[in-house]
């Protein structure tokens, strides 16, 4: 059974072009997942809510489709180079499905196998997928009528491959001189379709997993299946097949489009795409255009859904995939036609085995892994991977002699011995298997839901506009993502965003002006906003004239720029001279510049100002704990800190209290330290500042704050030129109007300002600051 | 003759409210200067040229403008709280009006005196002020017709001063409760004008300096002066005084503005504004308007230009003037409007004395400077000032018994001695002197012309972009001087403007994607624009793992925020993995964030880019020193670093080349010292990088670039979305088109460019960059 040419690469991969050292290179090629799967009531029957709004157009969302029917997601990850990045798409799309469609759709579920474990009565009922292009939709009903409904919920992977295009352009000239880059590329594309097509029964071997299939499952094509489990019923003639006197050439590209092209005309597929194929090259809307345009990726269709993993498929699957796709790239050609019916053949025979059988073309199989071998070696070694890849091989390579240890044979073995000990056949314990583990799923899909699942690198405010962007269907491209810096685009328009709202809305000014305390009260006092009395020295001599001229009690003198609180002096008496001076020198020795303030006595609120807006107010605590009678602070901040919700470096809404010299120095000023035990109900500031950051907690005060102070706060930001800006107000009752200039004061106006706040504000209601950074910037975008 | 009521006032200074302990408050009252002066020809008659178009329009024009003719400059400040900052004002407008005079009108000169040197034997021929404004034009025609020409020539300076508002509005109370603060201000300023009209003869004595006139000088009221000299022609009976018949009662605001009601309704004034008196009532345009909506300042005009002074007044007489007005408010009120008239009569006798003649008036003098002391000695004990104001007092106490220590004493034994020793009349050696002195003046109104005067604390970007909105007329605040922050405002419209191009026309966003190098060159790749090929590594490992992939055979890694080149290492030939890795850990030492970037080879271009259009290009060159066969390259450096053009901290064009530690490692790359001694000839290199603030030299190349590489920068600017950006390209030959893509690459892209290489190349045409800048930012100003 082995291929004379396979035979022939037992001891050492070649190809015409590409060496084992250009392995990296071939590694750096993008790879892209599609992974459909159904949505399902709790009771296994089709979800009958059509696809959300909330995942906006579907003529625009790159990431979360229908396929055929209204019930059956698509989600998509963009081209990424490694497994890992692949995983974070799916990761981040599967937690935004299974939000909307528990909180909207009555607690939905998302089908784990690529079979379908429960089908209507009456299949008719089956929705289609309600797509705005009508041709699409006439496409579907027309599939269904030739095809069935039941066939076209089968569910998959597709997995498109890109060959590093830079590689391809730097070795064109070692292919025959005379081809374009194109033409080489095509080439390259088909060989590899040819050489995949007929050796990928080794794929469905280690990775089909679809054992069982609902029980009324039947195709127009082979009618009901009559055996009761299989490796994979979605690969074997139950599955998605054209009629076989569709019969398309590989031999050559002018040959496969021609055939494409005679099917199409003599009736025999309605449109091109009708050709379904588990290789499938893309990047032209018509087959004759890729002899024109060329190829730009290839497509493989064959892979069952991995009902263990929540995304369908595991990481080392992805890899192990990637892998064995360079290494057709490396087997001698396989050149005729009759060869690739032959893998067809051969893919259908494992699909159709049962699960636990032996694998009947072992030797071949060997002969696969040990070239597979070869080519991970080399990866290992040239990309210091530490025999990664060779464990990827190594791994599978005992499969072969254990199919028990596949994914079906895995599936077949518990589903088996579930269902013995409920005492039913196991095909019928698929569906409540099969359901169980879409909630163990759901679970995962939901842990941590203030994080997008994957992007955790990011804060958490850039977490919440990427959020509402993939919902939205707004592109996302990761620009750089150490510095929270992305590009979205919505149709064509573009917007780059760093920190969730600096944006193309603010101007440069605008942010010198903010991130400069003393001219941002300078601006705001000349337009007539209260700001604290006060002023600015840039020598200690200058300062010290100015006691005389100091016209309030209480006062602070402050670097312009403070870093934990260093080198500020509150005066809530008058001083003297001497001591007056002594703050000055305390504060120099922090900043060139010094700041003199009136003390203003009130509440401190942050105002979210989004053009001319107010869309969220928080009032901010200090760190603090309260005294149960027995733990000491030490404790105490050790039980605050369990929350979950505690973290660290802006990835977690609120920030854990420390344990620190200034947590210890304001202990002191309280006659505390860690180990005193306060009383019970005693409440102990770790903290002078109310920032989250060091541990404050925040609460939302959006509707409780009169609306003089908004107006202030939006006037503020305008006088600054800014769009988004925090505005930090002293209020003295800020449920009551503006009676005197002295009920209020601007503090400060903060560029970029915090979201997380008043995302996950400790008390009070959460406002949706990451959609309306995005409405602002995309209204054209279905963000309602 | 001294007045009773001062008399009471010799041992203890007092006022109905204020008290010594608030001098600090009143110290912190604003002055503002306007300081009027004739432009003249070389040869010392008046100028023909017109008031010049480079100096805006008259309506808009706060720091420049004209008097009465065409030919006399008023150049004005804004109001200041110091001295020192008048100063600051006075200096910058000196030098760009004498550099528009000089450079535009034929080398013209600013007349240092107040009186006329020289006066057309035709006095009609004198050209009235040619404003748009025909009401004010007429008036002027009248005043010459009234008055005569030649009087309204005098000039001299106005001085005005406003009472800090906020301590009014503190003490208020303190007055008459039932009284309004508009009413408590109105009658301030009142008593102030009232004992400032009684005691300024004082102040003419010290001050006056108008010892000398045009022989052939005249007036409407009292002829031709029969004097040769005497303290002040202008102050005198000769001045610029109103009929005798117009008299004005100022006991109180009411009687004040019904007699200029009454003087205006009989004939005698044309208008309420042609009323000429020392001191003048402001804030208002009616002076019935004072009485309902309160005086704002208060204006005194009696100051002769000190000759000897570039400006016209020293700074120490400036805070002089400040201190007689302060004393004035602490001295008994003068009521009646005869002891006004009395303090006429003696200012009028002090004016037209011969400058040597003794003080008439010693007694009082002596009794006004006690007075002056005392405010003096509190305000240097409250403003830590070291015995300053007391030394003002006492340096002019001495001159109450020694009138040659005057300026008007020092001028007329100076001119007399010069005379003599020409054998000719002091009187007609007047103009000879005076244009002296204006040559004096001129130099060094045109020293360092690449700052501006008194704004050095600022870079000299931003420098250069305050002259050109001084002159266009454009109103400056200073936000934040220590940031180089400032607000310019025209006719209304206002914008912020922070190191000199960072403006309201760029976004937030733009900022931070150039402050980004990683983000610049995946924005400028993603738009088709060549950048150098490479990557960017968040870990060891990741980098490592890249080597397999590195596409070209020379190379630099490198930090990704470089700081002093720390941490770069230049591959000019493929490294082994192992030297690779090795510069991969000195690089990550360095950042978290590594670049790997193809090196290219060619001339590295400055592409000054604004609103699409490069203003400029420029080739920088690292420091180096050219050996001359005997000094050290420590004794080259010195050399080089003599040029006057070269300083430090971007407040000269050119930076001092240095001797630390990257210089001497530098010199050891070459097989050199410091101690070395390069032959002649030899160029030494003392930094690998370019920029000038290491030293580097800049070669305008704007017209030798070809437009292929011009437009490559435009483009660049626009995919960044920026406004003003520094391109940096490299290329292979920039006078030849762009025939292939490796002919250049962009490698930085820079908000916030400098114009300080393009202001003051090194070698080549200096582009306007400031003038650009604001020429944007306002299209409506005439910056033309």
């Amino acid at each position: 059974m082995i291929s004379r040419l396979l035979l022939e690469a037992i001891m050492e991969l070649h190809h015409p072009v590409f060496q084992l050292k250009d392995l990296s290179h071939l590694w750096h090629s993008t790879i892209g997942i599609e992974k459909e799967s159904l949505r399902l009531k709790q009771d296994g029957s089709l979800s009958e809510y059509p696809h959300s709004t909330e995942w906006g157009k579907r003529t625009q969302q790159p990431y979360i489709q229908t396929d055929f029917a209204d019930s059956q997601l698509e989600l998509i990850t963009p081209p990424v180079y490694s497994a890992k990045e692949a995983r974070k798409w799916l990761s981040a799309t599967h937690q935004l499905v299974q939000d909307t469609i528990t909180t909207q759709h009555d607690d939905e579920l998302i089908w784990p196998f690529s079979s379908p474990g429960l089908l209507p009565d009456d299949v008719s009922s089956i929705k289609i997928a309600q797509l705005e292009n009508e041709n699409e939709y006439n496409y579907r009903a027309y599939l269904a009528e030739v095809y069935g409904k039941p066939v076209q919920l089968l569910c998959g992977i597709h997995y498109n491959f890109q060959i590093n295009p830079a590689l391809i352009e730097e070795k064109v000239a070692d292919f025959n001189p005379n081809l374009s880059i194109k033409e080489v590329t095509n080439d390259l594309y088909l060989t590899l379709g040819r050489n995949y097509l007929r050796y990928r029964w080794l794929l469905t071997y280690f990775l089909g997993a679809a054992p069982y299939i609902a029980d009324n499952y039947s195709t127009e094509l082979y009618g009901s299946p009559k055996e009761k489990a299989m490796r994979s019923f979605r690969q074997s003639q139950y599955g998605y097949n054209n009629d076989e006197d569709v019969s398309i050439s590989y031999a050559s590209l002018e040959a496969f489009v021609s055939d494409v092209e005679k099917a199409v005309a003599n009736g025999q597929l309605l449109l091109e795409k009708e050709l379904y194929r588990d290789v499938r090259f893309r990047g032209q809307d018509r087959y004759r255009d890729l002899i024109n345009n060329g190829i730009k990726y290839i497509e493989f269709r064959n892979f069952d859904l991995n009902p263990f993993d929540p995304y369908g498929i595991t990481e080392t699957d992805t890899d192990f995939i990637k892998l064995f796709i360079l290494t057709m790239l490396f087997l001698p050609q396989v050149e005729k036609d009759e060869e690739v019916e032959l893998g067809n053949i051969m893919n259908h025979v494992i699909a159709s085995n049962e699960a636990h059988a032996a694998l009947p073309y072992l030797a071949e199989g060997e002969k696969l892994v040990d070239a597979m071998l070869l080519v991970a070696r080399a990866l290992d070694e040239q990309q210091l991977m530490n025999g990664y890849f060779e464990n990827l091989v190594t791994d599978k390579r005992q499969q072969l002699y254990h199919p028990e240890l596949t994914i079906a044979g895995k599936l077949v073995t518990i589903i088996e011995k579930e269902a013995q000990a409920m005492n039913k056949p196991a095909e019928n314990h698929f569906l409540a298997f099969g359901l169980n583990l879409a909630r163990q799923h759901k679970e995962t899909y939901l842990e941590r839901d203030y994080n997008l699942h994957g992007f955790e690198n990011y804060e958490i405010s850039t977490q919440n506009v990427l959020k509402h962007a993939i919902k939205a269907g707004i592109k996302i491209e990761e620009i750089d993502p150490t510095e929270n810096l992305l590009k979205f685009t919505y149709n064509g328009h573009s917007e780059l965003v760093k920190n969730a709202n600096m944006t193309s809305l603010d101007t440069q000014i605008s942010y010198f002006v903010m991130e400069n305390k003393v001219a941002t009260k300078k601006v705001l006092a000349q337009n007539g906003i209260r700001v604290p009395a006060g002023n600015s020295f840039t020598s200690f001599e200058e300062a010290a004239r100015y006691f005389p001229l100091i016209n309030f009690e209480q006062f602070v003198v402050k670097p312009k720029n403070t870093n934990y609180g260093l080198g500020i002096s509150i005066f809530k008496t008058f001083p003297s001279r001497e001591n007056y001076e002594e703050a000055l020198q305390i504060a120099f020795a922090e900043d060139n510049t010094v700041l003199l303030e009136a003390f203003m006595p009130g509440t401190e609120l942050r105002f979210y100002v989004q053009n001319n807006n107010v869309e969220a107010i928080c009032e901010r605590q200090a760190a603090q704990v309260k005294g149960d009678g027995h733990s000491t602070v030490s404790e105490l901040i050790d039980v605050v800190n369990s929350n979950p919700l505690r973290g660290d470096n802006h990835r977690s809404p609120l920030v854990n209290i420390g344990k620190g010299r200034l947590e210890q120095l304001q202990l002191t000023s309280q006659n505390l330290t860690l180990d005193s035990i306060p009383e019970e109900g005693q409440v102990v500031y770790l903290r002078e500042n109310s920032n989250i950051s060091t541990g404050g907690i925040a609460i939302d005060r959006t509707d409780e704050v009169h609306d003089d102070y908004k107006r202030i706060a939006i006037q503020s930001a305008q006088f600054l030129g800014a769009n988004f800006c925090g505005v930090d107000l002293i209020i003295k009752d800020y449920t009551q109007p503006i009676v005197e200039e002295a009920d209020y004061g601007v503090i400060e106006a903060n560029f970029n300002p915090a979201m997380m706040i008043h995302l996950f504000p400790g008390v009070g209601q959460a406002r949706p600051l990451g959609k309306a950074a995005l409405k602002q910037l995309f209204p054209e975008a279905p963000l309602d």
